[in-house]
């Protein structure tokens, strides 16, 4: 910390630095930085709590692994001193006081449940980076304007569980949906804390917080590729799923002659291929993908009779999602007759809505990782986060940091220590500058 | 069989009629048919054995349906005045003594195993066919100069069990496999009456049959679309089996970039388009079927990591199978080049050798077609037979009648009583020609 300071109060006394930063606050809290040792220590500590024998990490949402690990996380967020409380969709919630008690809190954190066979940075990365702005803003004895609260959301990848009971997008028919753990998500909810009969109580107003952030791993491998420390999120893509159904028939693979076939599979293929050229066709970030194909019989010697895909699209722009569904959809008419197949589409009730990030907090975020003398670049966020939801009643932002390979939902998911420190000194400077200026 | 005699005996006296056929013997047996209603009236009672649900049949090898259906045929055999017996693999043979008995045997005959979930007439109209012309021999007191043997094949659709043995090519190793009944072949061949340490006492040699012949459906739908009734079977074909990998890596639909993806999916389905179009791309009757693809891990938000495929082959010429192989693994290595994934073909051990049928006994076949008025075509047989083993000890000829909408090893194979009729009226003409020429 002392070499940081120093180093920081030599660039105050710098010309060319005060006049870059004309524009930003230079404050008393300038020179605050992470402690990136304890957060790389608390990341290994979170990992043992579902650790599993391929070097991942299996803490699904309503786990007892999953309730180890808040255990972790009430502990150290009471030992940094906030006032902790699990709310009703058990959701973990720390309260630092401000200055200010009746302003709107400035809300920030992330999840610590992962997939199945995940890695250990995948939310934990969010959550821990709150804890320690937390732990700085306490060693560091900042009041800020603001009251401060940082929160572990529930079971989000099991469907953004908690952030959806907070913008009430939860409905009863979720409850029973079974989740990973074996539990329903209602007995999980029970099980962790919360009260699903309350889940009401938890709804949120846009009148509740002034904003709310999140810092998370990028998962793809562009901030890798590029070299580039923070990624400044400008949305959560929309997400569209469909079910296609290929119809053919199945026939003896010796005795048909190749004019007289109707080969499920080859259509299948004939419109994988086609899907390909059609989302690359467009400029921009989005991306289409097959991800599931079942071939029926499913013998080297029998001509496919039937095929079940996936298709979904992702983008930050759903008028987009659906033009590119419709020139898919007009590919895969012409394949159909090709082939003499009968191939149809069912839209898939799982869609996102684009979720687009406050214009004010980017800049914010951008001035933060200037004044830090980071790389950044904006980019959508291609998965889906909690973010998206508390985007819908508070202005939001997102900051990524690199995900070495672009790995993530795997044993091999990895943030380097330095990576994980720059992007909670990202979210730091900006909730610093947040508090002190009006949105 | 008055009426038809009838028309036979005017046709003799035309004069048209005797230019037309002055090239084949024209003899006192000219006359004889199949009876269409007791052809038709076994294959139904047969059908008994391993009838399911469906309407289709289940009586594979070693089953005690097919017990059953062997005990059915054993009998009706003994009725039509046959000596039967069972040999060491299994195979039941009828013989009807001729006037030189010390002549080879002509050899005639099919299997009435079928797959799982079968249909009702794939090797049935062979089996019922051969014994149909044992009835009218011995009903028209027919004394043939060679003696006649039927053989119903045993495990035919198991991988031709009863005719590998025949020509020695049922290996130790093949006995330990597991047939569709729960039992190993070895265990099998017990059940039905064969003895599997004795085998090497049932192998041929070249001077034990005169010829074979096998009526069998087409299995396709070239003579039911082009309305023939006839297909003269020039050869079955070869048959090469590879199994293709495809690796890529699996990586998070959303976050993965469309450029930096290795879709193993992506590659499967150009690879099957591929596939498909070098197979058209050569004049011929090949064929080329990717039946299977495994896609993992198969959800339909994640980027397929790998891919197993199938690849069968099948033609006429070992070396154009080989070609088409040889212009696939061209295009494959483009392929992978362009979706940055790695793919890798294993040749299986399960190939059949294309095997040629005799020409003297093809051309005996178009003659019994042509007295019969019956129309015909020339064609490979798609699927593979009993016939291709016997083909390499003795003379073979093969014969195909019409398969309705090209449908079998399905529970809606069927063929209609009078296109079984013809098949065993020329099959039967065949034999009696053959009887009296030299090969």
């Amino acid at each position: 910390m002392l070499q940081i300071c120093l180093i920081c109060l030599a660039l105050c006394f710098h010309p060319s630095h005060t006049i870059s930063l004309a524009s930003f606050p230079v404050d008393s809290n300038d020179h605050l930085r992470a402690n990136q040792q304890r957060v790389e220590n608390r990341i290994l500590a979170l990992a043992k709590y579902g650790k599993n024998k391929t070097g991942g990490t299996s803490r699904v949402a309503f786990s007892a692994a999953d309730v180890e690990g808040r255990n972790f996380m009430i502990k150290k967020m009471q030992e940094a001193g906030l006032e902790v409380r699990i709310d009703f969709a058990g959701n973990i919630i720390g309260r630092r006081p401000g200055k200010f008690n009746q302003r709107n809190p400035i809300l920030f954190g992330s999840h610590i449940d992962t997939v199945p066979d995940g890695g250990n940075y995948d939310g934990c990365v969010g959550s821990i980076g709150a804890l320690e702005i937390m732990e700085i803003l306490k060693e560091n004895k900042v009041e800020t304007d603001h009251p401060f609260e940082m929160i572990i959301f529930s079971d989000e990848e099991g469907g953004l569980v908690g952030s959806r009971a907070l913008i009430g997008t939860l409905k009863l028919d979720a409850l029973d949906l079974m989740s990973h753990s074996g539990k329903t998500i209602e007995a999980g909810i029970r099980y962790i804390g919360g009260d699903p009969a309350r889940l009401p109580e938890v709804e949120l107003s846009s009148d509740d917080y002034k904003a709310f952030l999140e810092l998370h791993i990028e998962q793809g491998g562009i901030l890798d590729t590029e070299g580039i420390q923070i990624g400044v999120v400008e949305g959560i893509v929309g997400i569209e799923w469909w079910g296609i159904t290929i119809e053919g028939f199945a026939n003896h693979a010796g005795t048909t002659p190749m004019h007289m076939r109707q080969d499920a599979l080859l259509a299948g293929a004939k419109l994988t291929v086609a899907i390909n050229e059609v989302v690359n066709s467009y400029e921009g970030s989005q991306v289409g993908t097959v991800g599931r194909m079942d071939v029926q019989p499913s013998a080297p010697n029998v001509i496919p009779g039937k095929v079940l895909m996936s298709l979904e699209i992702r983008d930050l722009s759903q008028e987009k999602i659906f033009k590119l569904f419709a020139d898919i959809e007009e590919k895969a008419k012409v394949i159909a007759k090709e082939t003499d197949t009968k191939i149809s589409f069912e839209l898939l009730d799982v869609s996102a809505v684009p979720a687009i990030t406050d214009e004010r907090i980017k800049k914010f975020i951008v001035q933060s990782a200037e004044k830090l003398k980071l790389s950044y670049k904006r980019m959508p966020s291609g998965a889906g986060h909690d973010a998206q939801d508390l985007a819908k009643i508070t202005p939001t932002g997102m900051i990524f940091v690199p995900s070495v390979g672009g790995i993530s939902h795997s044993p091999k998911e990895y943030t380097r220590p330095e990576d994980m420190a720059n992007g909670v000194n990202v979210l730091l400077h900006t909730l610093l500058a947040l508090d002190k200026k009006d949105l």
